[in-house]
């Protein structure tokens, strides 16, 4: 895709930059919230954009199985199948294929999996994945990649890649829709510095419109991530956007920005919320403890989110508590707007060229919990 | 409460009014939707307003045991809790003591029970229910009752009544709060017309705000319930209020407010639509048909709802399938969306005087099924 992409400024290695999409552009930083199966869960399009979501992710394997990508096609696309007139990402199938499905075979074609839903047979190739998500229509698309799973022995790391390039370079030629889609590349090679290197640079050969780095954020230690996303950005080109697949929390985000990063996804904020976790930036709120029982503030009485501008800890605490649908939706929309207002702080900091300082500041603010 | 109702109009029975409350005006005849422990199940305040809602129900029962009365009074009552600025009622209890909580005991002092949570136990009397309801705040209330279970011997009913009528004295005693809430009595005697007829004319005599009709919509045939309502109508006098307790469907509706019911509550509307059984004005609609799997129309094309503005069948149909919230959400939003249409135009039809003639036309529309 033309003009995709446009590095305004570093602080460091931190970037700022925009997203050019046929739906509208993206700053970043950015974190985009996932809506798996069409929905990010408990949200209606109206509140994710109240809540400054900029782009939303939908999940290739899910979609294709349920409700299936040629009705979503017939509908005239993801995006209105689902009414999210702003940008949408879809994931490769990769990593759901290696978590989700059962008895996968891999083979050089692509590969076989059971459905984790009903058990029926399907095949992924790079070429159909391709094909599918050019169906549901996403401003940007992964490539097929095979995700190892950690731990994984550098043997297996190794071979797994050499497959995984020749599904990219297969999937890029199987690629028609160049005018509304960009595609990205997967860099794999697990937390091998030189396998990594050896992804990237043959990715890099190939001319993808971005980079997503999966393959951490499965398992493996912190400080392996940090030091992968360290070492891919000396390697990745600068004017190409990088996507650090299904991270994280708000330190791994603000870490990983540090590091490069441009673009990060997670169901962390979603999930945990619905749970009565929410993300704050004084930290992690356990809303379910006993000490907010008559705690008539609201979460963060200094947010301007729906949330926050009308609802107590004291009743979210109860509708969490009752299992009310209504509980979810507001931590949900709470930590939702917390991650964008973050992201936000983050991409102010690096165009002012301050970065280091705010995550300095924000990091023993947002890993602690609240009090 | 002074000023409380007033009569618009009658079209035949039917009857068209104003109801006044410290918040605010409510248009009879009303639908109020079920807010059971604090909440409208899947709503959130802003969308009760945008659905039209008037006036939400809250249940003593539910909100005594949690999160407590005494809590919500501490958070400025059960408006402040859940902000919600618009009118409230509270129920008596005394419907959810005799289907949901166990070993209930009956004395003249009250009810002793078991929580159907915990198997704690509790104790209702005529007083304190008075005074768990002043603590939440609504701006009608309801007199503590026993509601016989269906079927009941008529010694049974006719005990009880004794029973109840010497509650709603108590309660109306123990009642202070007359400059911020309306206090309602509530007629029992089963099916049985001299016996209704004597609960009543006991009520009357001491002078309620308003007239609930309970212990219908228990188990009794439609015809038993809509003779009871029509026989009311002869009793009850016109320049107060009447609410059948926990009524229906829209059929239910529109028939009794052919017998002079001004005021409903019930949830159908949310718990169907939660489970994808939803209102519309053409009859009732199974969303997980397999003919609205590729129905990219609104659930009905001539709503204005927020679901059938933006979403389609196949989409709605595809959420419900997959248990998403946002599935249950958009079809509470629209089946509630339609309820408070049907009333809106029943009013209409009454100022109009053509009450009659409108429920003719619309009777057979939604007592179907949807095509």
């Amino acid at each position: 895709m033309q003009h995709f992409f446009t590095l305004q400024t570093t602080s460091g290695n931190a970037r700022a930059g925009i997203i050019r999409t046929p739906h509208g552009p993206i700053l970043t930083p950015v974190f985009m919230p996932v809506g798996t199966i069409g929905s990010v869960k408990a949200m209606s399009p109206h509140e994710l954009e109240e809540g400054n979501a900029q782009i939303i992710l939908g999940n290739t394997y899910h979609l294709y199985l349920r409700p299936g990508h040629e009705l979503i096609r017939e509908a005239g696309g993801l995006h209105r199948f689902i009414s999210w007139q702003h940008p949408m990402l879809t994931d490769s199938g990769g990593f759901q294929v290696m978590s989700l499905a059962a008895l996968r075979r891999i083979t050089k074609e692509g590969v076989r999996f059971q459905s984790h839903i009903d058990g029926s047979y399907h095949l992924f190739t790079p070429e159909s994945v391709i094909g599918i998500q050019e169906a549901l229509g996403a401003d940007i698309i992964m490539s097929f990649d095979e995700c190892p799973p950690y731990p994984a022995t550098r043997e297996y790391v190794e071979k797994s890649l050499r497959l995984t390039l020749k599904w990219a370079a297969r999937g890029k030629e199987a690629f028609r829709n160049q005018e509304r889609q960009a595609l990205f590349g997967i860099v794999q090679g697990g937390v091998y510095e030189d396998l990594r290197e050896h992804s990237a640079r043959k990715l890099m050969e190939m001319d993808f419109d971005g980079y997503s780095i999966g393959g951490l954020a499965v398992g493996e230690s912190k400080p392996d991530m940090l030091r992968i996303t360290a070492f891919m950005h000396d390697i990745l080109p600068m004017d190409k956007p990088r996507y650090l697949m299904g991270v994280g929390t708000p330190a791994d985000l603000l870490r990983n920005i540090a590091n490069g990063v441009d673009m990060f996804d997670c169901v962390m904020p979603t999930r945990n919320a619905r749970k009565g976790s929410i993300f704050t930036r004084y930290g992690k709120m356990i809303i379910k403890a006993a000490r907010y029982k008559q705690d008539f503030k609201s979460i963060d009485p200094l947010c301007n989110c729906y949330t926050c501008r009308h609802f107590s800890r004291a009743y979210i605490r109860h509708l969490i508590t009752m299992n009310e649908i209504l509980g979810m939706r507001l931590t949900t929309i709470h930590s939702l707007y917390f991650y964008q207002e973050l992201m936000q702080m983050a991409r102010q900091a690096i165009l002012e060229n301050r970065y280091q300082q705010f995550m300095d500041e924000m990091l023993p603010l947002v890993d602690s919990m609240v009090e």
